[in-house]
């Protein structure tokens, strides 16, 4: 573990925790920090040594094999994109947020990183997130479904009309439009929409698990059993918290770079923190970055062949 | 109240309810139904004597005052939108959906009639909000914000950046963007989003409820104090529930409409059915539409004293 930031503040940090004496952390001074009010790229010009720049430096010089940061979510989307650069075949970084289902997990991506995506945007997050979907999940065939507001096709706005018939006719085991409502039930691996619509449905979920936590403790306070009752779901919805909040799970990882940079929640804990870095290091193991490579390169192949099946010249790509 | 559709089975219902007999219903009949998995257009072409048609052919008639539908919500909104047109000023007639906040209740627009917007609709579903939130939550000057994936103005896809500026020249008391994760939080009276994200928004929020309580049924479960515990937990939630469940709430009225139609949850309970019912009389009482009409024309008014200072014509609208 390599840590880029400013230097003296870590190593305060650093000698405050006994625990962390003679682990094997090494240290890269940055001396800059990009502020969560800050205009990413603006911030990321004026500061060379911002460092979530300089961390995506070691990583593009090698001597890192991946990028956590749990800071400004756009500063380490650019400072990666610039320092990476993409993978062919898609034309949009995606982040993909590993979510809790009643029968296990899921993954949704885009979770925000694109907020004006085409239909061939979609199909790439598709091949991206079965290709994490497989690494993550141990699923052989991840199901892929694509976030709408019925499960016909046909259902939905342009975009993902046009993103269906594409995610329809790709390799992919694409079971289809998945509704917002069902997006819990287990249905699917990797839930495909654009980063707009990712970002408010990972989001209202969050604001939903606040509000509820406030709401039970003033329904068990109101209720006739409350004292033992208040106490024992107090207890249980914050094991419950625990196993929905998605930001203690570690990070998300960036899929598209020609590198590896893992998102961390902005409200992370030392936990997820820890979490988040441990995710970074088995991704990298796992050659996640090859496997996407690799992905996309046969999704092309594919697309080269059924155009030349039908006669037709690529249209753009 | 006047009861449509099939004449022979809404009396054999109503015989075998005592509580029915001399309630002061009337009844006409419509022997046709749209079956919630058809195509709306289509089959209220085929079936001219489908009882949402009729239905609001009663309307149009001035022989009833609004509309209440728990069925087929695309169906619903074609036959209101060929019986009674379109009010001048908006394009697209929005579905306003109130749902509960941690102080009270906002109401979110449009929650799924119209899957592609134009900034300019956004504006209307505004203005449209917030005229339906001084009559619903009696606010004097209702605050509306705009949902997108950060606070700042300049947040947001491209639809939302300019809806945001055409707000943000607006009388009403725009308090700019709101994230997803504070629409419970009780800051805005009125959300407006395109129908798309309105729809996502709200069935995540359905699904999430339905997975916490399963959840909350296995920790308890699983929960030393388990068996007074689950028992309070599973009251409370119950309770919890049902202060949520915006479906309990009754119906949401289509704004923008030249005739009043409220549409109920496809999974309304008998009370979620009266509660409709209730609110589309109070609507009528209060004069919605005529209250929209105003809130429209003045909105238009406005726009042309912009464009004459401005010395240009406007475009299209």
């Amino acid at each position: 573990v390599t840590l880029v930031g400013p230097a003296d503040r870590i190593r305060t940090e650093l000698a405050r925790n006994p625990s962390a004496a003679g682990l094997p952390i090494s240290l890269v001074d940055a001396p800059d920090v990009v502020r969560m009010d800050e205009a990413p790229l603006v911030a990321l010009r004026r500061k060379p040594r911002a460092s979530v720049k300089v961390a995506a430096g070691e990583v593009a010089a090698g001597r890192a094999q991946a990028l956590f940061s749990a800071g400004h979510t756009g500063a380490t989307f650019f400072a990666a994109h610039a320092a990476f650069g993409v993978l062919r075949g898609t034309a949009r970084p995606a982040l993909a947020v590993t979510f809790p289902t009643r029968t296990g997990s899921a993954i949704l991506v885009d979770a925000g990183a694109n907020l004006d995506c085409r239909p061939e945007h979609l199909l790439a997050f598709g091949v991206m997130g079965a290709c994490y979907a497989e690494i993550t999940l141990s699923c052989d065939r991840p199901r892929v479904g694509l976030l709408s507001v019925g499960e016909e096709a046909g259902k939905g706005n342009d975009l993902i009309r046009e993103a269906h018939d594409r995610l329809a006719a790709s390799p992919l085991f694409f079971i289809g439009n998945v509704e917002a409502r069902d997006l819990f039930a287990g249905g699917a691996d990797v839930i495909v929409c654009d980063g707009f619509t990712g970002n408010v449905a990972l989001k209202v979920g969050e604001g939903l698990v606040d509000a509820i936590e406030a709401m039970l403790g003033e329904e068990a306070a109101a209720a006739p059993t409350a004292e033992a009752g208040a106490l024992a779901m107090r207890e249980t919805f914050g094991r419950l918290k625990r196993r929905i909040d998605y930001a203690e799970r570690g990070g998300a990882p960036l899929l598209g770079l020609a590198g590896l940079a893992v998102i961390g929640h902005g409200r992370s804990s030392a936990r997820a923190i820890r979490n988040g870095i441990l995710t970074a290091s088995r991704l990298a193991e796992a050659d996640l970055v090859r496997r996407l490579r690799e992905a996309l390169e046969g999704q092309r192949a594919k697309g080269r062949r059924q155009r030349e099946l039908k006669g037709r010249r690529p249209k753009g790509t």
